[in-house]
């Protein structure tokens, strides 16, 4: 039987700036907590924590950028001693709070423009992979499917995931195509919901080229941030539930 | 055998900004290290916990306000639920660099208006202790003397080192002189070593009033930012030996 | 015939942070727009610049500390020459928007922490007052009525808008109930617009112990953050309209 | 006769961060402030404009990145809104000082990673030179010799200085060679003295393919950040004077 994890980035609150549903914490089975560089602030964090424990999802940290200002989507030109630095401090600060709490951090999700560069940049997904082991060797690292901080990191002896996402296209080379261009997103949420359970069952996407492209789908992103997002979020858990796909979170690696 | 622990804050600088002379890590025990708020970065922070492993002092977290402009040290109306998480933070924070260097964490002593207010304020005191038990109840918890800190540590069942300072005089109720009184400061080094060692030796300190007051002194505040506070530092330690008292960092309490 | 300014302050969003009803700015008079400190950022002011010319209102700098993450709220311990800078610094980056647009800044009111605090030091309101006076002397400076801000204002020679509020209660002595008191906020509308036209026609204020106490009126605080308070705008406009109360932005100092 | 602009970045201090050697002031003919992104805060701006107009040397605004952490040094992906957002903001900010001190700000240089991309990207120039336009039509432009910027600042009207760099060699097309090259700097003070009479006789400069490429040069970029910094602007100031080189600093467009 088919398993899936569905993700979604959380705890993206600022001081008096809120944003996020919590309802989507009941149909999604981990979600990725901004650390405080490019969202999130210590009481969101806590707070966040506390609410992954009740609904029983798993806990990742989500680094970022050090750019509130634009929250962490904007490509900045850091060193690997750089980003390995951030990805140290920010998984530290949240796993302190995830202790405090009495939960446990399963895994890591870098965010936005990190995500982006680290997708096809090989010093920075090793330094960010680096740092996830240095930390925690048990801590399972999703990243962008087919990317090389998926290779990188299973290279160096992490468990990995494999990130897919419903709503955007895939160029003929398995990468995801650019928001720039006019067919970046799927609109339509039965074809979203249909290329979802085309990876999972059959391992392959069908590319705006119009070939299929082979990929690995161990998680979906899904998003938190307005109410059409939630919904989308229950359609398609309970489309993959009928449909026979287990939906859980990673298993992390026994700990070592 | 009279045993003491000399302390100084340490990993300061920021981004292309330096503060700190790695020479006093030949002279002090243990040092406090800033974790980003009031001063310290990510890089920075890493630097400072390899520097202090290779001298072999006992590594604490220095956790501040979130106020790099004014150092920390300016007063700040928080909530205790504020304090709480800003300091379970900045422990995680640090606590992952000294896990991804292989070194352990000792101690923790907040920062500048943190401490200050933390000394006299009761709920701020026990949100400071609550953290640091929450996220690791082993941890030695640095205290003014005779403060609100100190007794709210040891009432929480934490162990504690009540600090004390070479060179500011005492008031008859045992606080600090404030800085703003031209008494404040001790600037004659001979009378400060003295201070000190009436403080280990005799557990007590004369006053500006000049009464005797009673002290506990587990750890001396040492400061590392200049070359004469350095070799102050270096004096101080030559004659506390000279002198018969152990130089030796605080121990941390059985892991639980 | 009376004439009363409605201001509201305005801006206050933040990155990819959302905050505020255009719809405000059909029924208030000047906008007290976010610098950048507490709230606001390069893009949204000028944003904002050029949405209250449009609808022309009076614009005004709304300054606050540098604590984005308390949005302005907390206190800190500042010095009157921190203050003095934080001012020049957040009227000039406002003004130079306002003057990219073709637009004309009229005054400046203080924020959060910094409007309540000025409201009693004199220090921090004097200092204040000579950074509005250094960088535009014919600004008009808002303050709380009867305030030391208003007095420190008209004593150097500034126009002043002593402000009063619509939905908070005044102890005897003029002041605002504390937040902290039950009393504190006035939540019947009928009872908020009653007070307000008290104010404006009997230059008084029934207190909460029921004494009436002088008060100048020449502007309203109003909030547009949500759609309650747009509601209570629309309604506190119209009906001092039809109560024959002439709404309209202060009048500035005839430039020198 | 020939004349020429020495400039050097200053007030780049933070909090109690201290960068910047005062006696680099008796040198050079302008400065460029930081406005508090890259570097700089309030109090050290007014500081730095109060030395400045001591000095008698032009007050320029030096905007950069909002990133202290990275002293505006590393590139980031913004855009031309952004930029121009970025720079109006921090011109504003300068100017208020400038206006409350008396004096007259006559120029604008970016800084950093800003200055480097600007050098290259015609939409970050034309974004930059149209804030500066809007601000303030009279201030002058600094840029890199032969650079986008100064290309968009001409076109748009603006009056404009090109950098020139003593230190730092150049390519055949005209162009800074990168700093990863190992022949990027000039460490022999004497050609650097050499190479910069002859982009001023000759308006050329030999580069490091052998061949001479021609060069603007109005102003000259000096480091005022160490001794030996400060040493080599007095030396280069009193060789251009003796050889009959006029040292004076850009003039103002007629205020408009």
């Amino acid at each position: 039987m088919k398993t899936i994890d569905l993700n979604c980035d959380f705890g993206e609150s600022f001081g008096v700036y809120r944003i996020g549903q919590e309802e989507i914490l009941s149909y999604v089975t981990s979600v990725n907590i901004a650390c405080g560089f490019h969202a999130g602030d210590p009481l969101v964090m806590r707070q966040t924590v506390q609410l992954a424990i009740r609904h029983g999802v798993a806990i990742g940290a989500h680094p970022g950028f050090p750019d509130l200002l634009g929250f962490g989507r904007r490509m900045m030109a850091v060193s690997p001693e750089e980003v390995y630095a951030y990805v140290v401090y920010q998984i530290g600060a949240l796993s302190a709070f995830v202790k405090a709490e009495g939960g446990v951090m399963t895994h890591v999700k870098p965010h936005g423009a990190l995500y982006n560069m680290a997708a096809k940049d090989t010093a920075l997904s090793e330094a960010i992979v680096k740092a996830v082991y240095d930390v925690d060797p048990s801590l399972v690292l999703y990243g962008l499917a087919g990317s090389e901080l998926i290779r990188a990191g299973q290279a160096y002896g992490l468990r990995t995931a494999s990130e897919v996402f419903a709503d955007r296209t895939y160029q003929a080379d398995g990468s995801l195509t650019p928001r720039s261009d006019p067919q970046a997103v799927i609109a339509d949420e039965d074809e979203a919901v249909k290329q979802v359970l085309t990876m999972i069952r059959d391992r392959r996407v069908r590319s705006v080229q119009g070939t299929d492209v082979s990929i690995e789908a161990d998680t979906v992103c899904l998003h938190g941030d307005n109410e059409q997002a939630v919904r989308f979020a229950k359609r398609l858990r309970e489309t993959l539930q009928k449909e026979g796909v287990a939906i859980e979170a990673m298993r992390q690696e026994e700990r070592r």
